[in-house]
């Protein structure tokens, strides 16, 4: 199975992802007279579909990253990715209960869950490619253990949340929003592992 | 018609299924009061999801080892691949029904014919290609007829399932879930056969 | 603008398209009791989901047919595909209509429309393509004028549909069915004067 | 993160928003024989349709010029992507509303106020894409505030439209759609700084 070709699809599944995100909107007004007060209440909604397409777009930059590193494919990855991307195709469904019932605590646990199978997915998707061979030689001793650590402390956050939806349900709400916002600010820590990772790595394809 | 342009609409047309088929959820509650029993009666429609995904995984992965071997394409082969595109673009009515309607008879027997037409179709795709000599050179004697039966006896396990619904309506979920088990566990009958198949039509090509 | 980026946006629209028909198929049912004979009438949803994803596929062909003559692209090329875009992308509302009432005029005069525009505005493509000068070199006298009766001649056939549902509302479907069963079918007529075309435009291009 | 990358992710959203653009169509009607007087009714929500598919075309052409003059990307560039990919995925919600309330403030408000999202941040895109130096070499001396300025008009006509929203329904509408018109007529003014643009970049290639 060909590396590009699995990227074709999870580019597909990830652009399809984002734009069903707008299927969490929906207003139920009798007439035009009440649209406005009832668009006035979809905020929750909006900060719903803000979140989920900033973590979709996280999710995409560490898939890509990943598979920059990895070389070659075979069943076992592909099937790892193919758990990933089931997980990404589904979030639609907890983001649109998150964005309806933002103090529920039903949907927290459900959104939460949903990304932690996410994060271990992608991190499960990393080590099969690490134990079978797939990466590309001359990475960094020690990248490996960075990328796990990297995708699984979200996953480590997102498990607080859920766990703290049994006492407060506006916490949970700041720790979804706190991980994107590590990975987008122009926080140098990762950024610049990656960059040796990558002029490692093509020092050694030479 | 060029080869990478069929491939470039299926890739498409995969994932947008794939993403479709979280449409299958949908939980209709009154208010957030109601929505923890209400997820927590879900997961059949979780089942459904996760079993179709999975199967259109399986599809896309057989769906690329055929066009890896096919060199040429012509009208008839252009038209039988829609016909299993087609099917694929139907599979999250089926799912949908599935997901709500597990245990209802008429729900296994369209999720179920809709998994054997899809079969057939891949499989009249493949003799297409192969009796009109669109197939790459070097391919072992017996490959054809090994891709035949490795394609049609799912379809044989579908219509049993179909055929068992009359009487019972568990085992048939437990068949349909058979099949895209059997190709994903490391299972070395099919892997070995098509890379023996792939390094034959290399030692052709050169 | 480039013509593989138009090319690649065409075919995100069609894959989509193709996928969102799917949602034609309502079965509006209270339980898994009645489940059986709701979709025992679902045939005509059927029917017109197999007709419209026939009538795409015929559409995309004859796009990418059309495209493998077309040398460079400009703007008023670019919008002419858009508008055809446009229509391919409302498909699924006429197809949904006709499939939930399929013998009601008005869902059948929609469908003839749409396709109407859709043809218009794939020959308004070429005809622009054609004036500004943006064909391959070496295409044979007439081609032009065959394009354009190709693609012509099914937007009569679907203004025939239209007016005749005044008065039959089973030949109009019928009319609509006839349209890609020609082109389905191994009829040579038109295969071969493209084949003709493609060589005659390779030997220019030596 | 690749150039490439970025742009099939936002081709492949383009694609999905465009053709979700139809479930803004809702009809509601009891049985066939409302169908006929439904569907006249409807033209609202057809203006929105083509207003709304137009307006995503532009905004296409728009990114694809953009990025035919950025020659790499980074970090912040990546993520002012990923804003204006999230208010073109988010434009159906809009869209729909304004189809079905065409001459309620509210729709209007909140179409133009999305409309202004979408061209500050393809703006910020392109200031980003300065600062950072990621522009090709050669660019002519005020190419850059010339793209400025052709991006924030629109943004100001979307502006007075909502101001005029609060006095009169109808006037808003006509802006809307004069900048896709704009756009499309066989303008010199925008074409002939672009093909400059590209010669003059090109040049500094060689």
């Amino acid at each position: 199975m060909n590396k590009n070709r699995i990227e074709a699809l999870s580019d597909g599944v990830f652009a399809v992802a984002m734009t069903l995100l707008v299927f969490g909107f929906r207003v139920n007004v009798a007439g035009p007279a009440q649209l406005r007060s009832a668009l006035l209440h979809v905020w929750p909604q909006l900060l719903a579909y803000i979140l989920s397409f900033v973590i979709v777009g996280v999710y995409w930059v560490a898939h890509h990253t990943a598979f920059h590193f990895i070389a070659r494919t075979n069943r076992r990855l592909l099937w790892c990715n193919n758990l990933f991307l089931m997980t990404i195709a589904f979030l639609p469904f907890p983001a649109s209960l998150l964005g309806e019932y933002p103090s529920a605590q039903a949907s927290i646990v459900l959104y939460g869950c949903t990304l932690i199978v996410a994060n271990t997915s992608l991190t499960i998707t990393w080590i099969c490619a690490e134990r079978a061979g797939l990466l590309h030689a001359g990475l960094p001793a020690g990248y490996s253990r960075f990328v796990i650590l990297v995708t699984m402390t979200p996953a480590a956050v997102y498990a607080a949340a859920v766990l703290v939806s049994f006492f407060n349900l506006k916490i949970p709400l700041v720790l979804f929003a706190a991980v994107p916002a590590f990975f987008i600010l122009p926080f140098k820590f990762v950024e610049s592992r990656v960059a040796r990772a990558i002029s490692s790595m093509s020092a050694a394809l030479l």
